[in-house]
């Protein structure tokens, strides 16, 4: 019997891609969407090519909570009370927001605001699922990475662990859609056509988020990133730039071995480009050591709205439940 | 009384629109334009916007060379014996190829092939008025630069030359205009369009050029240096991550000095984007210093069809022939 | 037991996801691709994005011959002799070329070239499922439609066959897929990107069989079909102006009768974007009656490499045997 | 001495090309930028790209309007009492608005609003210099036409005036630029990039402009005009399909007679695209003949924020002010 499942906040880009996505998984039934914005319009109408003939709702615990699982898309710092509802009744949860991924509060509210529920944050799993497989199939609360630590993290993990990273930078560049649904100066097309520049400098709210987790793989440092937009709409690249601090290491073999049966991760042997992975919940990465300068740049791409946010939710949700990890979203 | 000119390679990019400067220019009257292969085709037949009413021609040494002044906008390998056989006529060039940019012939050969006329090399001056500007007025040899090393030399070189630079990595991105006019795999719109990659990679030949302007300052070190293709025509942004070699000084302030006499460099305080400068000789630069990583990221834009190319070189024909160096490009 | 098919000519766009298509289509087994120009290359390293682990081979009749059906993805002129040959071999074929869509050898040759083997002719039928369902359950030779007289015919046969059309203009706007994957100043990127232009003018080569088609309908005329290339990659808009030849019809009514069991046909209610149709095999429609110039106006969207090519030629083979229509396409 | 001249409303799109344009033109000189939106911001802040070093001040009359001439920028509907303000006050006015466009209140109160200064209708003029040269040069008050009154007009202009137009459909692309500077949900990059969608049906608010100018020619018809939105910053191109009213004419000598004196209309031999005019005071024109359909094409490209709006507003006052009519806009 499939798994009763709501998305909250589904008018979004993410939520949107979420319900798609669980709309046809096999193992889950979508009761539910919910928007504050657009209550009462479908979603079909919202997002044609999403397909998806359900009615936005305003949100309403009473009737909604009544789910297995849910998928929260609310923006930051307003997803932290409706998560916390939902686990109070008994409701398993991704959250699509930044909310519980940093596990120190006092990190989250430098980077963020005070955290309205820091007791939460014990309880929450960080939802990369080739790093934290086990631990999120127990879990209840799934906290789903950004889409720049997704791809960031994937790239550096085999160095990391392996204690190699001696210093990195990472310039990161996505589409469009990263910016989200609101129409602003910065997601006018004008602004963005014929158009590149960084943003976020001087610090991007992914950094902490990022070095979190190398830390976790033993590289405690402090790392520069800065992502610059692009004009095109769904798709991000990663270019690390590592300095070496160890040697004598095979660094393809390293690399192929990590990810040898990871069925959402691919290893290749030229450069890749977003194209090659639109749509899906893959991350390609390309590894290259430059001798000249002493350094490796390992090159990743994701769909920032697929493995970066809503089909690494539904991976999540998978493993959460026991169902196949590649189950709706191959 | 203006000076005679010919742009030999106008067909292509660089070359056209090098010939729309110099047809409008005040100080210069636009004898000739050649091709090698559209010849008898107009050139506002092939580029419409550029607006120029001549006929491409067949290269004829004989009839053409009787100008002041030339630009060479060959491919790299085929300009050096054009620019020989000019030098010999006593036509004053601005070559855009690679020819003449290196100074150690050993160098050419080991990224492009055999130098044909190493005894060249010599009288050759790299030709980035903002560093060179004195030599340039008095050569008769102007190696126009690289569209990457122009925006990267002049955003790192007040580091360099203050000694400052311990180590550097640079990830360029440019519009599809860099690649040339060729129909080719790379260029073809479906994939480009939605797509972004890094290419080049391992070892791009504006590496060695970067590395010998930035010896030349001070700063004698190997970097590694990836661009990446984005989804535009033209423009193209440098972000430069330098670990500091030296501390104690005030970074704005140094920038802000070096450039503030430069008639087309801008030093501003918030990320630029290309198209600040798109179609003009400017580039834009933005320092910032990242504290927490101990590093400076210095980010800068050209047009790299404009500053990285065509309007560089007349640029340097203005110091060349005396003539007011903002004329005719700005 | 699925049925075993090859695609040959599996390189190009359409080729190449109709391999994409029949790799995941749960009733058919691809054996089989070939190509002409890229023989030796896997389909998985020229399109990732299909990811296809197959390897392009040199087309060996007496190798590939033995399959149930075949999709030929040939240049119009080269296809009519393969598909000739393979039908002599009872291989069930659909043509995504031009060289069977025209009854008439002499039209055909007025606007290609003389035909090559005009006996099949008669054995062909039209793939428009909307049109000739039934026939092409019982074919063994579809000529597949040309991506424009796919939407355009969906957006005219109603009125057509109501008797309504006393004049047509039909203005095509479409991305540069459509001109395929060869290398041409039409398809670099600095040609498309910021641009949009007429093409094909004064007659492409869509004009007599959209006509033979409306003809076949009951509206016998010679129409104005003008095409535009668009800077985007998938899709097509159809913008038909009609003048009515006669009157007194629900016109709204009309559309949503016709199409209403239509699985792959929507008629919507506002103008609709290419964007809702990108990669599926749907068509939307918009009926717009403009009142004051006693005109309708009729919209419709596809994807110009799916309806217009490789899933409709699906639907096609489905149809062929006995498989639901929308299997593997939707 | 130059003309001293403001424009009020700077902060959008054509205002602040208009400011651009008076900025480095020689013969006027410009006084003053006012904004509603945006008091206090440089312009070259908000739009880099122009260039010009002026603050943004809140419209007071009692100080700006002490000036020649003024271009208003304002929406329609908030532009006519503002330029009645001006005109009390002497200034002479170009107004980009449509308030002025309609001779006849009670046509512009059915497709705008009731007309608040119907009495300064029959003062202005309409400022298609093509068309009403001698007209403007006397006029205080020329309304600017709409972007696709001009391509259109000029493209259809030879055919009315001989009584050829039997009938007229007219479809237009736009580029997103036309939909102005407020971030909506139309003019959001993930909205507009990879899509075409038609806009305005059922009646776009520039039908009545174009179809009393073609009724002042001769041609009193009901056109049916369709624009569509496309993934481009600037251009427009407009398709028209006119069935003739007459015949026996040579269209092309039309055509090519009609322009042959006008500086900024090019008649040309084959399909035109927007890029041929980009950033141009230019209008580009191509006829066909349909003699398959009975029908006449013509097509005409121009840059909606140059020729369509602020190019075109310079031009009108160099008329005005017996200046060159080409001067600042070649």
């Amino acid at each position: 019997m499939p798994r009763s499942v709501a998305v909250f906040g589904a008018a979004g880009f993410t939520g949107a891609l979420s319900a798609r996505l669980l709309f046809r998984h096999p193992r889950f039934e979508l009761r539910t969407v919910t928007s504050r914005s657009d209550v009462g319009r479908r979603l079909d109408d919202l997002y044609p090519y999403h397909r998806v003939p359900l009615t936005l709702e305003e949100l309403d615990l009473e009737r909604h909570a009544g789910v297995d699982a849910a998928i929260v898309a609310y923006p930051h710092g307003a997803a932290a009370e409706l998560v916390s509802e939902l686990r109070t009744r008994g409701v398993r949860v991704v959250d699509l927001s930044a909310d519980f991924r940093l596990r120190d509060a006092a990190v989250y509210g430098e980077w963020y605001r005070r955290h309205p529920v820091p007791e939460l944050l014990d309880e929450a799993v960080y939802g990369l699922p080739e790093r934290y497989r086990e631990r999120i199939r127990a879990a209840d609360l799934v906290a789903n990475p950004g889409c720049y630590p997704t791809a960031t993290l994937l790239a550096l993990a085999p160095l990391a662990r392996a204690g190699l990273i001696g210093d990195v930078v990472v310039d990161a560049k996505s589409g469009v859609s990263g910016a989200g649904r609101a129409a602003t100066e910065t997601t006018h097309f004008v602004n963005v056509d014929e158009n590149v520049s960084p943003y976020g400098v001087p610090r991007h709210r992914h950094t902490p988020e990022i070095e979190q987790e190398l830390a976790e793989l033993g590289a405690d440092l402090r790392i520069t990133f800065v992502p610059h937009l692009l004009p095109l709409d769904q798709g991000e690249l990663i270019s690390c730039y590592v300095t070496l601090g160890g040697d004598g290491v095979d660094v393809d073999a390293l690399y192929a071995e990590t990810y040898e049966a990871e069925p959402f991760v691919e290893v290749v042997s030229r450069p890749p480009g977003v194209r090659d992975v639109r749509e899906t919940n893959l991350c390609r990465i390309y590894v290259h050591r430059d001798r000249r300068a002493g350094r490796v740049v390992v090159f990743s791409v994701i769909d920032n709205l697929w493995k970066g946010a809503a089909s690494q939710a539904v991976q999540n949700l998978n493993l959460m439940f026991g169902i196949p990890e590649v189950e709706g979203i191959s």
